[in-house]
């Protein structure tokens, strides 16, 4: 966020900024989704919609799951919410009570310890490490979990990582006994295997999705949870109390969304592969290796051990010099504050042009 | 909501309920709201916005302010918020800490208890009375307060009675010490004197406010916060980790809103005050006489105890018999568990027709 305000400031004062650190994605939504808006408000779709959401989208979504991943889902289940953050409260309202503790996976994503904060809970960090892939040591998590653990927040694909948890580690985590919230909004953007989702392994599993980040709707404020049905009731009165509903054009909208044709999928699925290669390739011509395989969502999290102790005093510097904006680890956990993350998220030229700036940044530092 | 769900429930086998229980305007948005949308869609406005709001849409509101009110606010001071829910939260959670007390006044909109137990805040509950116009006595309160008190939530013009508190309350509230929470949704909605905003009294109060009901876009989820200058960036770290920004293509389209005319304002406070007339002349014809002003809003709370001692009853029964949705007092508080809040919010035909079927029930109770 710091380096983001100084980033505006220098651009306000006529300096060209290059974004590799802001999560969202710049493409334009498809044109079946601006299509499906102006319906929308043209025929008066603009009502306080059911606090559960469109039952057409509840369905389409139910029914999305079903074919991409095989998992059988009730549209009953989905609540559409006003974007995942939404999703994300009210998941967690639900389950936990003051003093509880909720265990997020470092490198985390730095709203989770300030929302478990904000709702009473106490946050609890368990570590994952680059040279294990960024994949749950799940014999070690056993062992941290405590019964005063009633939640683990799971974010596969990750932000910051841009990795996905494996089989294994999905299907073991239902045996723990532990609530998870699973926060999949950057599923389906995978490029090396197939989609996940933890209902796969675990229908117990709360699940966090939307429509951000792969339909690039960041503005609209769409997501959804799938919850299972014991838990509907309750999310429905929270709901009621804290949204009344999710906005109504965008609900329309991502009906739209949802009949996006496969072609127009696997093409942005491809542009993001060649981003993401990109990113990886000149990042190790400059000698900055990337020590894991990161397979999926639209980050980069890079060691910067060779060069600094504290990669927030880095990327202020980076910042200054070659005004390009990089994300300091220290907002995804202590344990990486030498750590960067960049994002794919913006075009392959752009992408091109903020490594290139890189590069320049990297020369003069070992020069 | 317990009636809202049997008129569903009715509807769904075919029965045609009137709805006088509901407390959204049926009126479509103006053309330019669509035409100010369709052109952000058009032109890919759907990015997060800066997470304070879109900044033509703060410099519009803060004129507003100025032209209409008299009150001179930065555009700085106002925070754009995912409707007037999320503004009323925002401010909540900047305010109060677990246990902190919050006094709310009887009767009071529903979410208002709920909202603030979600928080970890203690409800106090200070009621106002019929024979008083539901004006709030201001003796009586300042004895009311204690020391825990941390909060006043206000909401002039009122759901359920359609009152407004008048000046000489709006301007002592200043010296109670307490921070004060005005949720002034309804504002500008005022049929017989002029709209008041507690900021024209109290510059350290906290105002909510938005475009649901007074432009009648409750789908589009837009409300927004006027907050003294020291709570601003509180409430935008707040806002960030929440909800990230407001929709963006609702704020657009709430530009287009601050740009009705005045004649087709003046034409909707004509029609609301021609139903309100229209309601207030029905009941009184069948018995049922209004002792006080509704002066604002488009509710009456009528006082049933003649009829009732428990009006949710009534309400089932005047559901099952005449197939009118009325809304019972006690979920305005225990206070009210004999009054009924008719909204004149729909069209003058939709109400002429639900106050026919109220008479014939009433015709039917008394025989």
């Amino acid at each position: 966020m710091e380096i983001l305000e100084k980033a505006q400031e220098y651009e306000k004062k006529g300096r060209k900024i290059t974004h590799l650190e802001i999560g969202e994605p710049t493409q334009k939504v498809s044109s079946i989704i601006k299509k499906t808006a102006k319906n929308s408000i043209e025929k008066g779709y603009d009502r306080y919609s059911n606090s559960l959401g469109v039952l057409e989208l509840r369905q389409m979504v139910a029914k999305k799951y079903k074919e991409n991943l095989g998992v059988k889902i009730s549209p009953d289940q989905v609540v559409v919410t006003t974007g995942s953050s939404a999703a994300l409260i009210l998941a967690l309202i639900s389950l936990i009570k003051r003093g509880d503790q909720v265990v997020i996976v470092e490198p985390y994503y730095p709203c989770y310890p300030q929302l478990i904060k904000i709702f009473g809970g106490k946050v609890r960090v368990f570590k994952t490490h680059e040279r294990d892939g960024y994949q749950i040591d799940t014999i070690k998590l056993k062992k941290f979990l405590s019964k005063k653990d009633k939640v683990l927040i799971l974010n596969s694909p990750s932000n910051p990582t841009g990795v996905s948890q494996n089989k294994e580690v999905l299907s073991f985590l239902s045996f723990l006994g532990i609530n998870i919230i699973s926060d999949e909004i950057y599923q389906g953007l995978n490029y090396d295997l197939d989609a996940e989702t933890i209902l796969q392994h675990n229908d117990k599993a709360i699940v966090v999705n939307g429509f951000s980040k792969f339909y690039s709707m960041t503005g609209w404020r769409l997501g959804y949870l799938v919850v299972p049905k014991g838990m509907i009731r309750g999310i429905q009165k929270l709901q009621q109390n804290m949204y009344i509903c999710a906005p109504t054009i965008s609900q329309h909208a991502a009906i739209g969304a949802l009949q996006i044709d496969n072609n127009e999928i696997r093409n942005m699925l491809k542009s993001y592969k060649k981003r993401r290669d990109l990113t990886i390739k000149s990042l190790s011509n400059m000698g900055i290796d990337i020590g894991y395989s990161p397979d999926s969502s639209f980050y980069v999290f890079a060691n910067m051990s060779k060069y600094t102790d504290n990669s927030l005093d880095l990327s202020l510097d980076i910042l200054n010099k070659v005004s390009l904006g990089v994300a300091p680890g220290l907002d995804f956990g202590p344990s990486f504050k030498r750590y960067i993350r960049f994002s794919y998220s913006s075009s392959y030229r752009n992408i091109q042009i903020g490594l290139d700036k890189m590069r320049e940044y990297i020369k003069g530092y070992t020069e």
